[in-house]
């Protein structure tokens, strides 16, 4: 968003004689005459996206008009564009199709940077407008010139720049498809003023929905068909295996060949609660997670990377499995997972007969007295609706409280990829929107809450029935301890100022009213109890704030 | 900020034998030994710089540390990257010399980048730390892996990978000087993990503050001299020139050769208000702004770019000046304004005799009765302090609110030049740290409040004396205009979405309080009297919402 609609809106009430440049168009819908953003979101409409979570400045004016014109197509504005693309990621990772983002210039562009890093990480399918200077005015040194392509191929696997309008539906049929393609790309194109407002033809339509996906050959599936029935063996599964009934299949393959079943620590989504095909999931500390994989033979890969530590430590290995462990990728994440589980499943022997390993439903007592994490843990794990969709940023907290909920009632899990905190909110939102008869939950950090805030007024505006959990610790408590670790006992002022998130201290019950939404604060269980309950059985959304319980 | 530290904490609390990799690194303060963070801390303090405005991640923990260890460096932590350039800019804009920033990988400076952008067009000058992964574990996938240099290249003058602790020092002497050249430049350096936490050597001087700025000939400073005395000939001065003794020297030089003198409409920092030099101030709209240059012979720019329109007009020209005029340029906004302008000043005779022609103080009687902008602008007009600094980010109601100002008790205004918005709070923040001693009123419309509201923490954490105007019209009512210039007379469900801040509003009060700064509501003129006469006499921030006033 930028100001340089100061300047129309100076000359539309001041200076009457002035004829507004866009004013000099003639815009007529219908017939043979539109211009380039009608045809493009005409040609979005004609190939399924109808979703757009928009953050518009002055120069998609034009773009606006056309969405104006077509209500079927479904606006989300948000008032930050970390907000639109954090959601993007969200609905696809539900949807399991694109959404597109109306951003505007480079700094909109740098804004949703952070998200769409995530929702890159992700595997999720965008199609961000980036509006942009009209192409003749581009050679001034103008305030809002900035490097759109730049900052776009930082981060997206595909970017143009539509500089005819007359070509407009094109690109953006091109767009789409790669954001259909691979099983989910950042796809970006930049749209000038000019081309927006200028005349065009008609809408395009993408000839094939994506690009095929790549298959591994019958003699690789082979061969991990034998792999996965000697001892010790792994099958890491990732993508869309990790929910719906590619999961249930990874699981038949698992008791078919006796393997074990893996999925690696970040996950974009994945099938939790009863009914959920069991699979062991790597943890993140490196230590441990090459505790979990002793004695591993083998790990066949279908639909993830080889697992790699997070971080690089001295005098520890880069990666986790044990010498002599092969790792085999029988699918990358961007090849056909689908054709995969089902070809493997078929070389193993699965048949309708094979039973499933599955977690069965257990669902805590409802606890009560002092304020744990644990506690909130078995709340959460006996309150989950079915099918509800749980967004997890809790960071510390989360180690807490998630385990409990692996017996909850079914529900999805979406999880931070590329660990750029800020993503749970808008990612809740847009998951919101993709499945509106669902409950959300979303757990956030404090501190990660805050650099996404905003996208509590897109809940309250679209009204979903999302519950925001907030675990205030009052600091960056991983930092904190962090710091102890590179031997500093005692924090000086500077340590002290950067990790306390006091004086004065969120208060975000303050914030959700800020924004519309109605938010409680609880220090005893008991409490959390009551406003879950509440929350989950309320139209529209609501935050929790819990204060900073120990562990256990 | 990521949480790629959820990894150490677990590791931290859960698994005592696991030592964690950066223990494993020894760190000796003092003596021959010292890691590539602590040497770049010295660098910066042997440099003169000493403001860091951070939002760090794990990565920086060894920079963290060694600003630990250095309580002379001042460290202000920002919840949000956006706060922390924000910031830098305005601290330059009114220190004159560079703070740091310190940022988290890819995503943190996308984060940062809308204010990066802002920073750039106005020619401050800043000095970015961006921690990333060690070198030797960027070949794998790893979750936070990402493209820092693509996107700092789309906004930084220079930019470097620190790859070496023993050339942490240098490199970061050689940034430092790099944000201090050409008056101001944006220099990001990428330290690796890896360099921070191995050995280095001790920190590094710059040679040279910077590196020496071009000037004019004696032949051009003649050559303008002639022409400004000639009919209708223009001085448009920029950057150094608006403010301080270069005003007052720009003036007399305008009253001893009867030229007219002029600044470009986007400034970034400008003496206003009693006493300042007189000039004219280019307006937004173009045609206006061509009318305002009727007859003008000639424009010489002394610290400005030629100006030019801000959007492209069909039927319209992209500069402002008349056929004939002549435009040049006789010092760019990176050549050495100060010698320029006192070269010419002696050219064309000002001496200590020659008068200012300056604006006089000339308070407006405090307003009564209903609240409208344009008595907004009064009540301003008449209280604020002498020396204040005012950044301004009020769009539409700015046009309103600054004209009364011009006779004010002497003060500072900043302005935004790069259109992102999103750039006030952190702006007034960075203004306040660098001005400890000057009172601060940011104006900022409500939807550009919502891209940084979390600078109001800072503020609030920080104790600075900023009073913030919110100007509360519910909506984006530009685009609402603009919107109607395309011919839309009737908004349907879309435009209506995208335009509207309602359905909820936005609560500032309760943002304010969310955010540790007390707020009020007010609905009169009496009310704001009231309110900004407490927020200007008392210690610390405070907030404003003003609701919505017609202009007058």
């Amino acid at each position: 968003m930028t100001i340089d609609g100061l300047h129309i809106i100076a000359s539309f009430f001041s200076y009457f004689w002035i004829v507004s440049p866009i004013k000099c168009v003639e815009i007529r819908v219908g017939g043979d005459r539109m211009n380039g953003a009608e045809s493009l979101v005409k040609t979005f409409l004609h190939n399924g996206l109808d979703t757009v979570f928009a953050n518009p400045g002055t120069s998609e004016m034009h773009f606006v008009a056309a969405l104006d014109r077509h209500p079927e197509m479904n606006c989300v504005l948000c008032l930050f564009e970390g907000g639109t693309t954090g959601a993007a990621d969200g609905y696809y990772r539900m949807k399991r199709d694109v959404a597109g983002t109306l951003l505007h210039l480079a700094p909109g562009l740098g804004n949703a940077f952070a998200n769409l890093h995530n929702a890159r990480k992700s595997g999720s399918g965008i199609v961000n407008v980036v509006g942009d200077h009209a192409t003749h005015h581009l050679r001034y040194e103008s305030p809002l010139r900035g490097d759109i392509m730049g900052v776009s191929q930082a981060v997206s696997h595909w970017t143009r720049v539509s500089d005819q309008a007359t070509s407009v539906a094109s690109d953006g049929a091109a767009a789409i498809q790669a954001a259909r393609s691979q099983n989910g790309q950042i796809a970006t194109l930049a749209l000038p003023a000019d081309t927006a407002w200028d005349a065009a033809t008609g809408p395009a339509t993408t000839s094939i929905l994506a690009q095929p996906l790549h298959r591994p050959s019958l003699k690789d599936i082979e061969a991990a068909a034998m792999r996965l029935k000697t001892a010790n063996a792994a099958l890491m599964i990732g993508g869309s295996a990790l929910f719906g009934p590619l999961r249930d299949l990874a699981g038949k393959i698992s008791v078919e060949t006796g393997c074990r079943l893996l999925a690696d620590t970040l996950i974009p989504r994945i099938s939790k609660g009863a009914g959920a095909a069991k699979l062991d999931q790597l943890v993140y500390p490196i230590a441990p997670k090459i505790a979990q994989l002793e004695q591993t033979s083998s790990i066949t890969l279908i639909g993830a990377d080889q697992p790699v530590a997070f971080f690089a430590y001295p005098d520890k290995p880069s990666t986790p499995e044990p010498a002599g462990c092969t790792v085999s990728s029988l699918c990358a994440p961007t090849d056909d997972i689908a054709w995969t589980i089902q070809s493997l499943a078929d070389a193993v022997g699965v048949t309708s007969k094979t039973q499933l390993n599955t977690y069965a439903l257990d669902l805590p007592p409802i606890p009560t007295g002092d304020l744990t994490l644990a506690k909130v843990g078995q709340t959460l794990a006996a309150l989950i609706p079915e099918n509800a969709i749980v967004c997890n940023e809790s960071v510390t907290s989360g180690f807490h409280v998630i385990p409990p909920t692996a017996t909850a009632r079914p529900h999805d899990l979406l999880g931070g990829t590329g660990g750029a905190i800020g993503l749970c909110l808008p990612c809740a939102t847009g998951a919101a929107i993709a499945c509106p008869d669902r409950e959300v939950i979303a757990l956030t950090g404090d501190g990660s809450a805050m650099y996404t805030l905003q996208s509590l007024w897109t809940m309250a505006r679209e009204s979903l029935d999302v519950t925001v959990i907030v675990f205030a610790n009052r600091g960056y408590q991983i930092l904190r301890d962090e710091l102890s670790n590179v031997g500093v006992e005692s924090f000086g002022k500077n340590a002290e100022a950067m990790f306390d998130v006091e004086n004065p201290t969120l208060d975000w019950v303050a914030l959700a009213k800020g924004h519309g939404v109605p938010g409680i604060r609880i220090e005893d269980i008991d409490g959390f109890v009551k406003a879950l309950s509440a929350g989950l059985s309320r139209n529209g959304p609501s935050l929790i704030e819990v204060m900073c319980p120990p562990a256990s």
